[in-house]
């Protein structure tokens, strides 16, 4: 298992991830003190696919006294934003709804460049393509601000600086594995990461504490800016880590080169059709079987996509599984069950994408 | 002997470091085409003190056929602007005259906050302190930009995005002889120093030769951009190398812990004098041996000032030399030569230091 955010290889064991990264799982009582604060707990959280976290007890603790965190969550922009992306940023928006703060979403489009295949041009371009993506999840433009970093580089090259001076070469190289052959700017480039779980202390002039909800993979990122922080006088940010998404294809792996093993927002319904159908399933071989035998939800990819993305109320999952468990649902059934719900989310989707053309300049943050 | 731009080390082979750098000496055929266009030439490339180039002859080409290049040169601000500083700036200032073209002029805050024991806002507060010297050698405002890194990096870095993602993390090693202690940012820089040389051509939008006036140490960094901008569709910046200034003391070295080793633009007499009368000398141990034997200019460091910055007169020059060697001048009396232009030159320099607080903002270049 290799974990970085450049680079997930192996079978996921999470409580493993958990040691390894030096996490804290979420336990059943920190639920219950979100739940004093949401009113209700979203079934992300119910069902532990945010399953880990750093010093989300410190930020409740001040939340408690009065001190309002700010939330940071982000995206390298590309052309594949899918349903594992929106994942974070859904219950990102819940948490902004829930505790009434302000959210800073990070656009690293100086990644996108150094990482990939791409031109500058191009990943800034993303940007603006990915933010539709991002407001059509319904965060209040009042609240939320979007830093597309070249393009908020001023404010934001200072902060990396002091970032940068205290990163040694060999700890940028140990944590995400870069060899001498990567790139100086890969190699850098963490230092902008850093910059906007800093930048709501500078901008007030006080210690903000930050929360930053993420998949796992990127915690790398963020231990060095736990770091670095008290050593330029900043709170350590804090963080909420969900599991990934699993691909459609057997051993739910997504791959890059594959658009059949992830839903992505651009997706037709006949692509979702085609994607869902040819899914992984946890049925059995024949109908016969399946009726008589049960089928196994816990590898059914349907059935954890809607686990994990399209079915909130979990009476109605409860008996999907049971169900499936029973052979009462077929495996083409429950293909259909999650098919139903994924045209209907993306087609909502895609209309509040379109929708979002409009406001998306309310949300840019311009030097 | 080490020179990086980092670190100068050993006794200085000026003809060892063209070789092992690949540059070219600069012939008595090239000073008669520079000649050509600028009527007479500045004695630093009469007494060969700018010793080398990279592609000067392209430049003149170029020029030639009515294709203006763009000057570049540099500081990374600090308090200690001495005379060696100004004898690359007064240099330009003479290629700008007479070419009758454009400079920038890069501060580099950034490099100075992430090299020395400076937080950057010292060092952005010295890259306003050492612009006024800057602006002192008399550079034309109307065809003068001075770039301050951090204010200017909207513009400035998503150029050194492309020119790090041509970089890989052994050359930037090798070239500078960084370690794994060396912090992040120090790999990234070079990236920077890069951008002022492929600026023209992004401002312009159309390929634009630059010639960089420079001292020797600084080659490495130019060598990285040479080999990148063509990759990036941009002409390889040109290059034009100075000796180093010997410090004041024995084996003429500079040393930024001694103020005794430098005379600095904010000397007062009483500094200069006390400098120059304790520099090292090449006269003889005894006023009689002296008279006798004669000096030795050639190790004179007092001479050697008056050869490199303070007597722009051949003759005047050649007739002190002469003497000096004949013992006809004793040390004391060429301290006092040299004494008597350092003064005049830096109280000089100071009025107009001071003059330049009121136009300053209209050389800074900003987003």
């Amino acid at each position: 298992m290799k974990v970085t955010p450049y680079e997930v290889q192996g079978e996921i064991d999470y409580d493993k991830l958990i040691k390894e990264f030096g996490t804290k799982p979420i336990t059943d009582e920190l639920l219950e003190r979100i739940k004093k604060h949401t009113g209700e707990l979203h079934e992300v959280l119910r069902r532990k696919i945010f399953f880990s976290h750093r010093d989300l007890d410190l930020i409740l603790n001040e939340y408690e006294r009065g001190n309002k965190f700010v939330l940071y969550t982000g995206r390298k922009p590309s052309d594949n934003v899918h349903i594992g992306h929106l994942l974070v940023w859904k219950f990102t928006k819940f948490l902004q709804d829930k505790f009434n703060v302000e959210l800073y979403f990070q656009m690293t489009d100086d990644e996108e460049f150094l990482f990939k295949k791409r031109s500058l041009e191009e990943a800034n371009k993303f940007a603006y393509e990915n933010a539709l993506d991002v407001i059509a999840c319904g965060f209040d433009p009042k609240k939320t601000k979007i830093i597309i970093d070249t393009e908020y580089i001023k404010t934001m090259y200072p902060i990396a600086l002091k970032v940068a001076k205290h990163l040694t070469l060999s700890t940028s190289k140990a944590v995400f594995g870069f060899k001498n052959d990567n790139n100086v700017g890969q190699v850098f480039f963490t230092c902008m990461q850093s910059v906007p779980a800093l930048l709501p202390s500078v901008l007030k002039g006080e210690p903000t504490q930050v929360l930053i909800p993420h998949a796992i993979d990127q915690d790398p990122h963020f231990r060095i800016t736990r770091d670095i922080a008290p050593k330029l006088g900043f709170p350590k940010p804090a963080s909420i880590h969900s599991i990934f998404l699993p691909g459609l294809k057997e051993g739910g792996k997504m791959s890059a080169s594959d658009p059949m093993s992830a839903i992505f927002v651009t997706d037709t319904p006949e692509q979702i059709k085609k994607k869902i159908m040819n899914a992984f399933s946890g049925g059995r071989e024949t109908t016969e079987e399946h009726k008589k035998l049960g089928g196994n939800p816990d590898i059914d990819i349907p059935f954890q996509y809607l686990r994990i993305f399209f079915e909130p109320d979990d009476v109605k999952l409860k008996k999907i599984y049971d169900d499936y468990k029973a052979g009462k649902i077929l495996s083409g059934e429950m293909k259909q069950i999650c098919l139903e719900k994924a045209i209907e989310f993306i087609e909502d989707h895609q209309k509040k994408r379109e929708g979002s053309r409009k406001v998306v300049d309310k949300f840019i943050l311009r030097d």
